[in-house]
């Protein structure tokens, strides 16, 4: 594995891996790497002939009062996971490297932006268009990987990539969880115990929605309550959202009728940590 | 010459002429060629094996009261024009090809395409940012040719290649202009034959303003008195602005100091037909 900081290096080399014929995949993470990002790296090693694993805390998709300065980073552990997932190249940039002082250029993709994710991190999903287009432009990738995770983000960045015309096949992978049911996530480590314990709710109640429309509710409403309820049956939770959306366009569904695919998504805070997870349903 | 419509046959042929070690070149127009894009295409044939033309009149760059749908065509013209000029591939998409019902992505460079033109023309270059961006993506050249004749957009798309990084040379090429001055424009059948004769006043103005400049003269103030008194002395001449400021962030400037590069710039109607023309002095 070679490690790339410069985006010229980046750039030279990804053109003459396609000068061989071969095809590039492209991971991009913010580091601190999990089993959910190590199965995008395998994904990538499936569908690609080279694998580039990009790490880089964005700064444009924080807002001033987030996590961005105690994102949690280790570039050690990072590289020895990476290149045993089968990275070929880790590309770590630093700030300045992205990022010029007369930054003035962003890619913005509207109304799928501005709900549940960006109605709460207003100026988010800017930030992640724009760093990806960035990265895109890069490491020059004929596939990109990205996690079910942020089901939100993966929907953006699908439909970015087909209205700028990105020549780039996306494969959104899903999402891996905990033993216990929690999704994987960079922030599980800010959990302290007793908000460790209680997060398995959010897996617990997007099953139990689930269950709820295998066994015939259609009504959002009431699967909203319920999770809801079932949510704040622990101490610790303050959800920020839970919604029943159409997994396409994003507009909240009152009723589940025959032939929707719904994202179930919540976004739920224990502590000073949030955390998000979703699902998606087809009603046959 | 080979003329293709569709996005995926001219991504797939770029990348097959990329595959050859071959360097593009790309010549974005609008059509209605005349000999300023003909200087940018034979410009594009020196610094790259294949010159993709392209030919798309963006409706994203039109404000509903502008002039998208009298804006001049001919394609048949364009295409001998294009190939005498040494284009190798003319691309011209249909608008469903360029924009689906559901385009929800634009690029927007802040600060640059908020003053001169972008303020008398509010969302003119987060059009062009976007459609520029797009036909990058489906190109993919190596190096792509602008005129100065467009001189906020040719700043604004540097800033754009600088900010995204796109991995793309940009070559702007100096104005062409009929004998008497007047600089090539698609826009210039519009005028009729007494507009056509005032127009001259355009460049003159800016021959003046240089004139002043050598002479000594460093208030703006002044000159642009000067420039707006010519330019008044024909009855036609109706002014969206007269410009001077600094070459590089487009700030106006008051007193041009020695060492500083200045855009003068003029945005005039002469009747129903809007012109633009303008001339980079640097300061010695």
């Amino acid at each position: 594995m070679t490690t790339i900081s410069s985006v010229l290096e980046m750039q030279r080399t990804a053109d003459s891996v396609r000068l061989q014929g071969k095809r590039i995949g492209v991971v991009p993470t913010m580091g601190y790497l999990h089993a959910g990002h190590l199965s995008l790296i395998r994904i990538a090693t499936q569908h690609a002939d080279v694998v580039i694993t990009t790490i880089f805390v964005n700064p444009l998709q924080f807002a001033p009062h987030e996590d961005f300065t105690r994102y949690p980073r280790d570039i050690e552990r990072d590289s020895r996971l990476a290149e045993e997932a089968g990275t070929d190249y880790l590309f770590i940039p630093e700030q300045n490297e992205m990022y010029s002082s007369n930054h003035l250029t962003y890619v913005q993709t509207e109304s799928l932006a501005e709900v549940l994710e960006g109605k709460i991190r207003p100026g988010h999903f800017r930030g992640v268009t724009t760093v990806v287009a960035k990265l895109f432009n890069i490491t020059k990738p004929h596939v990109a990987v990205f996690g079910q995770k942020d089901a939100q983000q993966a929907l953006l960045i699908q439909q970015m990539v087909r209205d700028l015309n990105f020549n780039i096949e996306l494969n959104i992978a899903p999402i891996v969880r905990e033993p216990d049911g929690l999704a994987m996530s960079s922030r599980n480590v800010y959990l302290n115990p007793e908000e460790r314990k209680q997060s398995v709710l959010l897996s617990q109640s997007l099953l139990m929605a689930e269950k709820m429309i295998v066994e015939g509710e259609r009504n959002s409403q009431i699967i909203k309550e319920a999770v809801t309820k079932l949510l704040y049956s622990q101490p610790l939770a303050v959800i920020d959202y839970v919604s029943i959306a159409d997994a396409s366009m994003l507009h909240e569904i009152e009723f589940l009728s025959s032939g929707t695919t719904a994202l179930i998504s919540l976004a739920v805070h224990f502590g000073k940590t949030r955390l998000i997870d979703n699902t998606i349903v087809r009603i046959s």
